[in-house]
């Protein structure tokens, strides 16, 4: 109970900060949350049970930050596709309905059998928009990450039992050793180069 | 053909370039993966074939770079990982001339039977050192990255068709969207800052 309540004052609490310094987030799609909560609807025991899906972001650095942040937008794109695939597929009925805006329910649609597919149906057109919204964000404002992300799904799709991959791999080793040890010098240098610069402009002004 | 000669040149050239800026890679090091290629043999089409296992590196940043190049390291402890554990397994008497240091091999572990075996010690303790020295680069200069890779890989391990995990992640949405919208901005707002900051600076001094 306690839990509940506390969570509930930090929500109101953060929903007061969005509006005093304005929020990104649309009217229309806080709205379609609400409504997807009522659908997937769960247990205060099982929503506070102090494991979140996304932990808090450890990362200190900005440029950290957002890397991990796209990785957030990657994950709600693939859980949202898998939500959909769950949802059960619309009938012929169904599906004829959709493709004459404005008409009616047919009585088909309308019996009690095809009631869950309808809540099923206004699910569907509710998490294709949060996907479209987190898709665009992403697209937006996530571009280069997004590279940096991709670049690391090769790295995990390696086969790690193929002979040949190996071989290639421990031939490769020499050249990626070398860039893997100097690269973090090369970051060292630069930043000494850039305060040596900045001490001799300073000294120059004087 | 040709691209066998054009790799061999390119290998002499980078070889050179490392002697000449002075490498990184102890001798001990090449040295033992000239050897693991001798028993990781493939044959030049199949090395050859310009599919690199490790792609070059396509990020432009130098933070990014490191991040690339902590998950390629991350990438070859696993490889290295899974490599050992495809070796036979050393027998008792093996295991036992192992345990005795400067002991002669036993008559059981020198007969033919057990040349694989044998062989598969070397490899063993081969692969073992440059695992060693992965792993040792890795901690020394890339845990930082490591800490980015291990939070992007605990969302990797989202279980994405449980029901409790869907709808946590739906309440959890508002929060993201409206930090992953406001990250970018942030970034920019502090770039503009130190712009406007450096030039007050200059303004001050002349």
């Amino acid at each position: 109970m306690a839990t509940t309540v506390r969570a509930a004052v930090c929500l109101c609490l953060w929903l007061f900060a969005c509006q005093v310094r304005g929020s990104h987030i649309p009217a229309e799609m806080n709205r379609t949350i609400q409504s997807l909560l009522q659908h997937y609807k769960i247990s205060s025991r099982e929503r506070y049970d102090g494991k979140p899906v996304f932990p808090s972001d450890q990362n200190k650095k900005i440029e950290t930050k957002l890397i991990f942040m796209g990785g957030v937008l990657e994950s709600y794109e693939k859980l949202l596709g898998h939500m959909l695939k769950q949802l059960p597929t619309p009938s012929p009925q169904i599906a004829v309905s959709n493709a004459q805006p404005g008409s009616a329910i047919t009585p088909a649609s309308s019996s009690p059998n095809n009631a869950g597919l309808l809540a099923g149906r206004d699910v569907r057109s509710e998490l294709n928009y949060i996907l479209k919204k987190v898709q665009e964000l992403k697209k937006r404002r996530y571009h280069e990450q997004e590279k940096l992300l991709q670049g690391l799904q090769t790295l995990r799709d390696i086969k790690m039992n193929d002979r040949i991959v190996q071989s290639k791999a421990l031939w490769q080793l020499p050249q990626l050793y070398e860039e893997a040890s100097s690269l973090p010098e090369i970051k060292m240098q630069r930043r000494r180069r850039r305060r040596r610069q900045t001490k001799a402009k300073d000294r120059t002004r004087a």
